[in-house]
């Protein structure tokens, strides 16, 4: 299951390396502080009520953020594979209780950095600071464009357009699931299937 | 219309002293960097096909930015009023073409300050750098409330929610922009307010 930490690490290298020039000493200081983490499927991250302490990078696995509205019913709010962050910034960031349960839907490994270990290393190295404020600033364009794509798209639309950004991962997570982060009822979703299995598409 | 300078300064230090402690030193580089611009009423910051190339800072006046649908509709994405942050991240952050429009619905002024300029100043004063990862992170927890608002809530309680959030502006932004913004019709809205008037709420 767990990889061995010299390709973990040239994993991390070369994500971070993707967005900011990081010196060997910046580096090591963010690889030692992150904590090498494995999950059950099913297991919880963090659940309401909960003040979220940490960020995860996904190694392996999957996992899902998810809600439970006003009549209970669990509303999907995000899904995270390998090589993606997770967390709960409205928690993390105001140190609040979140109301979201962020669970892996694989067994999964994560590596997890704790906000107060993580804004020491700001203070040390303010290249790993950039790198996080541009991990925010891509976190919201792609919430930005999923409210265009509620606003605008019709709804067979918007399941193209989620199908075309996750062909990595859209058959590792349950259909009821896909549904929800998309706003449509499972019966919905089932319908436009079976209608595309039926015309060929 | 135009503040005296140093009331405006005063104004900009308050609003940074709530998310980090700026040194003199970074104040007054950020504060140089600052462009004061006046912007008439229905003129445009940006347009799409542009690449923007700034961020603004709201000193007086209101702003939205919308983009035009399939159908040619206007979507209105967000408002912006006194001392918020007003961008296209996905145009900024990628140096990218825009879809969206940026407008002002009052006449404004805005404090701009461009990408080039903001980065030099990162490398100088990492704190503006916190300050900035900062305010990435707050708008995406607003996008991220507004997402939970739309899978989540009845529409007259999203009116409700917004209504309670705006509180300082709603009344400065015409009916069907609002309608727009919270995926309304206009006839739909005016039938929510017209039955609310009749009931006395």
């Amino acid at each position: 299951m767990s990889q061995p930490a010299e390709s973990t690490k040239a994993i991390l290298k070369s994500y971070a390396g993707r967005y900011v020039t990081l010196g060997d000493e910046a580096f090591e200081a963010l690889w030692s502080a992150l904590e090498h983490r494995t999950v059950a499927r099913k297991e919880y991250l963090l659940e309401p009520g909960q003040v979220c302490k940490s960020q995860y990078f996904v190694l392996e696995g999957c996992f899902r953020s998810y809600y439970l509205d006003q009549k209970g019913n669990e509303q999907v709010m995000h899904f995270a594979i390998e090589h993606w962050w997770m967390t709960d910034y409205d928690s993390l960031s105001n140190q609040k209780p979140s109301e979201l349960y962020i669970q892996a839907l694989e067994p999964a490994v994560v590596l997890e950095v704790e906000l107060d270990v993580l804004s020491g290393l700001f203070d040390r190295f303010p290249m790993l600071e950039r790198l996080f404020r541009i991990i925010a600033e891509k976190t919201f364009v792609a919430a930005q464009k999923r409210l265009q794509h509620m606003l605008s798209l019709r709804r067979e639309e918007m399941l193209d357009t989620f199908e075309e950004g996750t062909l990595a991962f859209s058959d590792r997570v349950p259909q009821y699931m896909i549904a929800s982060y998309l706003g449509f009822t499972p019966e919905f979703l089932s319908m436009i299937r079976a209608r595309r299995r039926k015309s060929g598409n």
